[in-house]
């Protein structure tokens, strides 16, 4: 049996009465109940079941204009409706229930855009799965809007990727003792070191031994932020302040925000290897015995200032590419003194 | 025996006398003949000699100062010296020799830094595997610059990348008929077509059909790329300065370029789908028959202004997703109506 709703357009619901509470409310997870057997849906929840042919129509309460699917959304009812309700679709055909993160389809809503409830749950079971933000490729990501949850972005086919934000927490348990002032040669944008105690690479994994000379005294090359780093441990002899500076005449001051990532890295037992190759700045060991047993590095870390703005589509070419080579990507985020790790990761929900 | 050179500061050159032409010319392919047994080396020649043992010091003819490896590459003795130095040697310890790509050394030497010649073949030879130009991973690279062989970047750990770089020209054989002058609307940033017959998606690959309802009149939802390009060719029933202008509106002058290209592919035969999955702006199909049939897109298509320039960390980084996913990075490169395309892989020497 199809239905009518009642589209309020300035409460943004559509009110719909008869069974509707146990229809669509109870058995499926639809909208929130009103008095008797009446429900309020939102716009997306709305669109949805007129799609599905559930509902007829839904007619405007204040021109009395009658709508279907087509000139429903052709009104883009609330901010983001188009791919709010692309998500929406995708997460029903997924099997799962959810409402918009706002009251009164829950108590206590997440900040979010959307509840998604376990499969098999809904509204009134008191259980999320994901807090799941909503954005299309073409908007910004502000570092600082960051949040753990899901962050669903809807490309301009309309196909969706989903991402698990969350905090991470790198710790590794590489530690090194270090020799002493190393004679060292500060040459362009690189550090060499002459005939260092072989344990600084083989054990502490600095620097890349130049190839072709006998190995238990290597020239070792090192880049400015492991120098930067050695130099302030006394393990080579440099003046501090002339690789700082070195530092920052050819990266400017992302240097710095690099140099404070890689210190804090080393600080907690994990060592950074340029992440060049994969596009990042690091690639991370978490437990480093010796080089020639070196395991599969772990993390991409890229460094970023904590007043960053992300497009979607770096964030996806980041995330599949540590997806592909089996690591979990990173983002340091850096304000001053001060670091925020975050994971992203592709989710399938 | 070892050997001494003699430094010219001033022409950057260091002669070789005694038996050098034979022995280090002739058999190893270092340098060019000068008079009688007397040969030149570039200084990244003269720097690897030095550093294998092969020469034990060189002298500065002007001020008589005897110059070990360190004390000669602590000069920097030309441009880049430190990065050209590094791939110099890992060439030859990968079996190859190379040589300045300048005159005296070669005859009509290509535009690049190093001319590698075919293993087991020299200077002497006629023959050139690799015309290389060689950079740090700080060096900008304007597309300008582009240009056919290899360039070598060298990261801040001194590892190196070898890229191939080559003119592209796709080409398919995805040709369809277009249906006329479709019903659709254009929302946010997405239009959808209502009831389009189904070869629009099933045979010409246009859109993405929503999901949920029956298949052979889809609900096709279609990016502001293909909708301006089907507006274009009146297969769907909107204004085509309207879609434009939305276009312009959420991408800017992106919007231009990423039509222009897109045109471009559908015109050569070629089916462009988004890329945002992989961070490009398209990925391609050459032969589409039917969408249930569907093979494995060849390319990842990114497209820039041909007045941009780029990092290496960024080519670095779509190279290797490109070749993670086993298909061609391409670059397209517009300047007003034209375009030039470029493909990146990466090379193993």
């Amino acid at each position: 049996m199809s239905l009518e709703g009642r589209y309020d357009e300035s409460a943004n619901v559509v009110r719909l009465g008869e069974n509707a509470r146990q229809r669509f409310h109870d058995a499926r997870g639809y909208g929130y109940p009103l008095s008797g057997n009446e429900i309020a849906l939102a716009p997306v929840e709305a669109a949805h079941l007129l799609y599905r042919g559930d509902l007829e129509a839904v007619v405007d309460v204040e021109s009395g204009e009658r709508l279907s699917f087509r000139s429903f959304v052709a009104r883009e009812p609330g901010t983001e409706f188009g791919v709010r309700f692309l998500v929406y679709a995708d997460l029903r055909s997924r099997g799962f229930y959810l409402s918009p993160a706002a009251e009164p389809w829950l108590v206590d809503p997440p900040t979010a855009d959307f509840a998604v409830f376990p499969r098999g749950k809904g509204p009134g079971d008191g259980e999320i799965a994901y807090t799941m933000r909503v954005i299309g490729e073409r908007t910004d990501v502000p570092a600082a809007d960051l949040a753990s949850g899901v962050l669903a972005v809807v490309d301009e086919e309309s196909e969706i990727t989903y991402f698990d934000v969350g905090r991470a927490d790198p710790r590794g348990s590489s530690t090194a003792t270090l020799p002493d002032g190393c004679d060292a040669d500060l040459l362009a944008d690189r550090v060499v070191v002459w005939d260092p105690p072989l344990d600084l690479y083989e054990e502490a994994f600095y620097g890349q031994p130049l190839e072709g000379r006998e190995y238990d005294r290597p020239t070792l090359q090192c880049s400015l932020l492991e120098a930067a780093f050695l130099v302030e441990r006394g393990a080579i002899d440099l003046e501090s302040s002339v690789v700082r500076e070195r530092g920052r005449e050819v990266e400017g001051e992302r240097f710095g925000r690099r140099r404070r990532v890689y210190t804090a890295l080393r600080e907690r037992g994990v060592v950074p290897k340029t992440g060049y190759k994969f596009g990042a700045d690091f690639r991370t060991y978490a437990d480093v015995e010796s080089v020639d047993e070196l395991g599969h590095s772990e993390l991409l870390v890229r460094v970023h200032s904590a007043s960053a703005v992300f497009e979607p589509r770096d964030l996806a070419l980041d995330v599949r590419l540590a997806h592909g080579v089996r690591k979990t990507m990173v983002f340091a985020l850096v304000d001053g003194e001060e670091i925020e790790w975050w994971s992203l990761e592709r989710l399938t929900p």
